[in-house]
């Protein structure tokens, strides 16, 4: 774990795994740094029961996240990971930003899950699902582009996020478990490849933050955020499935 | 239900009634509009469990947010009231942006718990929440003060906070029920009285948003906020407790 | 706090203040002395499953009861408010008086649930839920009545409820929160405007209570029932809407 | 099933087995014609933890109260049998009436736990489990006094109950299934051998009821509790515990 | 409590009482020493709703076991007995048992629910269970096949179960409570009228055991089993329903 | 999934990753074929509370068994997969087949619990987790021996598990997931290195089984475990973990 010694514009060591297990239409590892979650998209014939009862007619994306017991230094209790709080915080975020790269009204009325279980903790563990979540929902819905059960242009915008904070009065990209204990901010930034803002979640957890302090970490992440946009669609050329710039 | 008549920089009326119920240590009925929410702040002479088993040996503030079940045009159901992923987020936040408010170290150890009950919903109720939780806070502590109980001082920072969103390309403030259910982008922030934020959570609901739009609306947000600060402090100071600018 | 100075045959102070909020069909605050509790009638056009499955076309009526944390002297955690024992039996209590004030034949193919959320409580909280209650199910009814949406005659008997004691050998009405602690007994009553029972319910907190003691509650009950029954009727009358003596 | 040919102020065949299982402190059957409840008192040498939290030194009474999901004419759910509202209504009211006939104090620092399973149901299982639950307190209690371990003069009170309700205009005593079915007013009473009450419990099902049905069924339950407390005596006299008259 | 008189080859007394009580459509307290199990099968017209939805046409067998909380020495809490590991464990284990006692094609679309409630426990009440829940199980299928409800031949196998262990190096058979606390390896063993297994389920309490013990029990268990079978049968035709050998 | 092609004694490829991921003590990925289990070992210096009561001073092994939602190759719901029936049923083979290979005294008043995440399924994911399962115990036990925190000799068992059945009247080793759908019969078979037995759990899924059956899969299943066994002493002799043969 020598973050510290990374600059404080340097994103982690990034990685995508892409099908890295055999059974979800979509299945991506993504590791930043020590941070690595398993990303698996499926795809589901039928909507969910709420979306059943609307007279809209368009498909759905949700998401998942959950932390294997031992992903931590110290073991979490499975009965205390139960959807509690900051469980369904994340769960919300995430299925909201994995939304917005998706044209729900071309998907057709069957639903994608993408369950983001990570595997090992070093903090970001929740940006880190969003930009791996992106890459495993992209391969399920290309697949079914290819199959002719979707709509082509069903994925209209790439997404990914990155944490970026105040520590000790400077700004940094991208905090590891250890920064992230010691911020004073901690920001949650999700874009688009159009450097558009998906959400954007900013927390002091001290101190207030100035607004000088907050046009820093925005810059910063849009820089973290370019750079792991152009990896996505890097990883997603390499096994064949390009997605458009639109 | 006027509130598309309100210029869109316009607060909705707002009135605060302190000690509206007689047992808590600080009650106030904050009215944005027609939306009413009462913040209860209680002293509890213990700390949460949590907390005890801790080395750290100062004092807690804590939020709950909960809706009457006819607070809204629709019934909610008590079962499904029950906290679940929208509550708790809203719990969350509530509790993070009142324990800015106070240094916890002087309180002592001992728990302060805002509940904050909607009695009526038009929008806005968590920014609603906070801005009246402030007060009842406020009242509490100082209470606490003149007992001697708290150490003079505790009470730190003043904080309040405000919806504002992007509606048909346009930016406004204070959004209510019909204005947030059209809304493109829906930002909570939450500042002090020195201009500072201690929160700043915004989502595209649909098409994502741009850096002038999100700029847009955190001006609205400063120019809410510190009128909202203004009437918290007129409001504590008729009932005779004055907090300093510090 | 006098409620030793009333005589012990006199009810404290009572107050109705109907529309109380906005949404529901039919709202009430009620305040007897210091309890206050709110009354909000739903009208749902949909039954309960468990009647859809019964072959019985007629309407229902149900009733929920709650209190905020902070309407106690002590804080009660919501945690521990979730229906348990002492609620549930409140709660059925509170339904089974309201269905006898309906004619749920008339009332056609529809469900009224009567919420009775305590804002403040000094003792005889469930009674006074049954009394405001009743004055929220009436203004909804009578407005169904008005569209035509349920039958004249829907609404079929008045009805209203105190609580009655034993202190020091001696029976009370109405008893608030510190005669009820030291009350032997305590027996709630719910009487129509013909005089006749729909609930009794006695307990002997301590020493079991003679033929002698219990005659003398139910002559107090009757008392400070017939005058309920009275100003719930004018409360309504004066809002403009007559309830028969049929 | 022959209820109907009994008199109206006639109790259906009672009996109790004493000791019917092997480990509790105090076991025994009661049969009231067809109903069936197990009634055992285990002593536990620690008090609940609330009891323990208290200043109060002294003993404790609770009871327990479910049925066999066979043991009516459909099938119960065990699902649905969970402690719910009419479940817990019944075991505070067995609860309260058993703690009437027991000097708290005297029973020293101990819990005595008396589960009532209906092992067989045909109407007034909760009367039933009050009249046979004494019994096996009784016995759980005098063998304590025969061991020293609690003092003399702990049983202070017989404790009966009964239900008696009004069916075509009629009072009955003792209500089987179907009379209760078909009742308009369901009463349960808990007397003592001194003639006072400790409960009294009614309830009109459809039409309220008039102050001479009400006097009509106390009658008919003061003489069915007085049958009912002399047959637990006989049968613990025969037991060898005998219980003074005191 | 003489168990330990017993031949190792000795089961303990067994009994079974038919019709024990008056609702389920088949009902037996079964004996087995100081073990009592009330085993109450009832039949249902419609099937669980999983099984609903499968394209499978025929019936549904199913068990649930649970204890009365003073059935042992030590009561335990109703709220502990919730279905936890164990109880589901044995839930299943008897499930799957009695279903292969029945043509689930032959029984048509209902389902028989077997309850298996252990009034006295004193080890095996599981295979108790087993043993016992056949007999009621039989009666219910019989009586279905008598009105023409169900097929002739629907039950097409007799099944009982018996426990074995090792015990000082010794193996015995059917244990009772203090020797089941004792036994180094406990063998639970399901088997038919033709000799062959329906389940075999051994575990080694501390020290592993080798493949002579294991032997040695088996050879113990259908010693037992096949004189619970010929009682079964006799109980069965007593009653005037007899089970052909098939 | 050439599953088929195998040999019926031949067990699927075997492979073990030490040290997977980084936090836990011991961390072992095992895969069986496509079955892949991630097997993480926690130290934790306090005992669970239940053996904290007791009077006996030694440490605790236990496991926790789960399935990532797409593991499988129809997703199974997390709220679905809460610990029930089969999940605890697993959850309690795997800990007692765990605590067989540990001296519980020497390992000290501390506790080691092993989670087993299943990653990918594919037949015998329970066998697979204990004899994954033993690998990470066994790197977490030696390491408290290397650090003095254990007493040497801590591991007193090696314990490995296989699953084998009858298809078609054949026996087989180690199932496959499509082979387990179509097999009669379902042995799980835990052993250790002296060829005793820890577990053994057969389970008829439709015909009973004869003693034949049952002797053929349990030479099968001694063969396997043999195997296992052999690598995972040469996986722990790899890493530097020699475990004897005692």
């Amino acid at each position: 774990m020598a973050g510290q010694k990374r600059a404080e514009n340097e994103l982690r060591p990034v990685r995508f795994e892409l099908d890295y297990i055999l059974h979800p239409e979509g299945s991506v590892l993504i590791s930043m740094g020590d941070t690595k979650v398993l990303c698996n998209a499926t795809v589901e014939e039928r909507l969910p029961r709420w979306l059943h009862r609307s007279s809209r007619r368009h498909g759905w994306v949700t998401a998942e996240y959950a932390m294997l017991p031992r992903s931590t230094h110290q073991r979490v209790d499975r009965e205390t990971m139960r959807p509690k709080g900051r469980t369904q915080e994340i769960t919300r975020l995430i299925g909201r930003s994995l939304r917005a790269a998706v044209d729900l009204g071309r998907l057709g009325e069957r639903q994608i899950i993408v369950d983001c279980d990570v595997i090992q903790a070093d903090g970001g563990t929740r940006t880190a699902a969003i930009t791996g979540g992106y890459v495993a929902l992209a391969l399920a819905v290309k697949r079914l582009e290819r199959k002719k059960r979707a709509k082509p242009g069903t994925l209209i915008r790439q997404v990914a996020a990155v944490s970026v904070g105040i520590l000790n009065g400077k700004a940094y990209l991208d905090l590891d478990y250890q920064m992230d204990q010691n911020a004073d901010v901690d920001f949650n930034v999700v874009m688009t490849e159009s450097g558009q803002f998906v959400e954007a979640q900013g927390t002091a957890e001290g101190e207030p933050f100035s607004k000088g302090a907050f046009n820093a970490m925005m810059l910063l992440a849009e820089m973290g955020i370019s750079e792991l946009l152009a990896m996505q669609k890097a990883a997603l050329d390499e096994a064949g499935y390009a997605i458009g710039s639109r």
